[in-house]
């Protein structure tokens, strides 16, 4: 991608056409600052066209049956005429080798469909750059037309967060309880929620995962409901043999209707993109910070007297802020 | 405290004058940007003498009965000539109206004791604002000579996080399991622990207790240590009845001489003292570019536009850092 043709590029995604999408997708995924610029071209012509999907988190913890549970839901939503983007969070994936959606055989079935588009996540970088390049994906498939887009996030904690802040629903799935404290999720994680899903629900698991369900219909009774007009609720599902995928979708759908009448869509949309403005500032004031030359060579010296404990850190940072922004810092 | 002679405090702190100290860490918990900036002065001047005490950040979930053991193991300290210094960090202090550490009878004993100092989490503002007082304030408490600062934390995960950040050894502290899900504790939170230790190992828990011990030691086994010189150790306690406690000591002991052995000690506060000063830097940057009357106009007209939806994101942050920065941004 040596020299972009943007206003090209824009009307290849908005015509949904695949190639293009994929690599606007790059575009926004690349760090070089002509990239960048240009990235961010792009995403302003497109913004008009976007913000017409259902905005859908997925987490769970490993051995929930995510891969299969999004095959399952993704497959149902292709047969019954959407068009389903499928985007992951995986801040590991560059350090884990195969990461969690690049080997699109774990969907074989979807990746096969002409209405579905499966990316693996961005690799490389902070947890901040992943999340970041994939709410712009995100953002590219609306205005591609699809009208659904599915966001997967490895359970390990802040990608949920993270993930939870571009998203308009965030499913959590969970494998029936095995008794054991270590596969528990955390409290926070739950609260995060805006429909659990208890997998497996099948042969031997039946029973341990209707028990899960009650149990977490019990717990999220007692946390503080996100929305007005929507409170967290439990179902079960068993993706293996395709049953309560449907119920699922509905949930989904019944979820985005409420939010939509009572206003807190909108509401939450617009705060979403607030803090994600919030975020691009501080990284893009870091990074700018950490290029300045005169900068860097107070930075070394200022880094290891505070690693020695010889200056405070409060101390080094107000000498950097000066020396960045001049005396009036 | 409205003019501040910072060289009498500092002597006072040095001297180990518990009113001293309790002013000092009154003024870094100001937000004033006069008090602000006696503080990083304080802060310099008693950084040589910083680093002395045994830094050991306490976790667990509501139940675990973390009060006790706090003062437990702190009378046991106190019993054995140490002078201990307990804080806390819990966001949510402000909101909740009574904080964890707000109502020192929940430690009465250990608040009797003449060389025991306790010291309620900062209250209001973000986990950040909150941490790093925390962190200012265990400087000062190694600087007025106390040789343990215990750092207790809410089981609400971002805060086990940023205590970790500033402690050497961390401890989780678990209830027996109850086979409930939603009383597990995360995957991540685990994997910060240096020790878990199951509490409540007593009466007709007792057996229950054992279990989840030898559940949680086979599985910190399969996770990947975080020293060379350390491996994660699982033990039991009742803090009701001062059992297990001494022993728990011993390994914070332990860990702390394998980590001084191996070099790792003198490495991990260096790490930690880095992160700090980055983490002062960008907070610094953001409050610098809010204050900044040119760039607020601007702030307020796009991110009206960004929570339309009719700039992006990115595209905004781009326009507010060349505001602030200039044309070189």
């Amino acid at each position: 991608m040596a020299t972009v043709d943007v206003d090209a590029l824009a009307t290849g995604v908005r015509g949904g056409d695949r190639r293009a999408l994929a690599r606007a997708i790059t575009l926004v995924e690349s760090t070089r600052p002509d990239h960048r610029a240009d990235a961010t071209q792009l995403l302003d012509a497109l913004m008009p066209a976007t913000g017409g999907a259902r905005r859908v988190g997925i987490s769970g913890a490993p051995g929930a049956g995510k891969s299969t549970f999004i095959e399952a839901l993704g497959t149902h939503l292709v047969a019954a005429d959407h068009d389903v983007a499928v985007l992951a969070v995986d801040p590991s994936s560059a350090r884990s080798g195969g990461s969690i959606l690049g080997d699109k055989t774990r969907m074989e079935e979807l990746s096969r469909s002409r209405r579905a588009f499966i990316r693996p996540s961005p690799s490389g970088g902070t947890l901040g750059g992943v999340a970041r390049r994939t709410r712009e994906a995100l953002l590219l498939c609306e205005a591609a037309g699809f009208d659904v887009v599915l966001v997967e996030t490895v359970g390990v904690g802040q990608s949920e967060i993270a993930v939870a802040g571009m998203v308009d629903l965030f499913l959590l799935l969970l494998a029936p309880a095995a008794g054991d404290e270590l596969q528990g999720v955390k409290r926070g994680i739950v609260e995060l929620a805006d429909l659990v899903v208890v997998n497996k629900a099948d042969g031997d698991l039946a029973a341990a995962a209707s028990r899960t369900a009650a149990d977490y219909a019990n717990a999220v009774h007692f946390l503080r409901p996100r929305h007005r007009a929507w409170a967290a609720r439990v179902l079960t599902s068993s993706a293996l043999l395709g049953e309560g995928i449907d119920e699922v979708w509905s949930a989904i759908v019944e979820h985005e209707d409420a939010l939509s009448t009572s206003g807190e869509l909108i509401a939450l949309r617009a705060e979403q993109a607030s803090q994600w403005m919030w975020s691009e500032i501080t990284e893009g004031l870091v990074d700018r910070l950490r290029a300045d030359a005169d900068v860097r060579a107070d930075l070394v010296r200022l880094d290891r007297e505070v690693r020695a404990g010889t200056v405070s850190a409060a101390a080094a940072a107000q000498r950097v802020l000066r020396r960045f922004l001049g005396s009036g810092a």
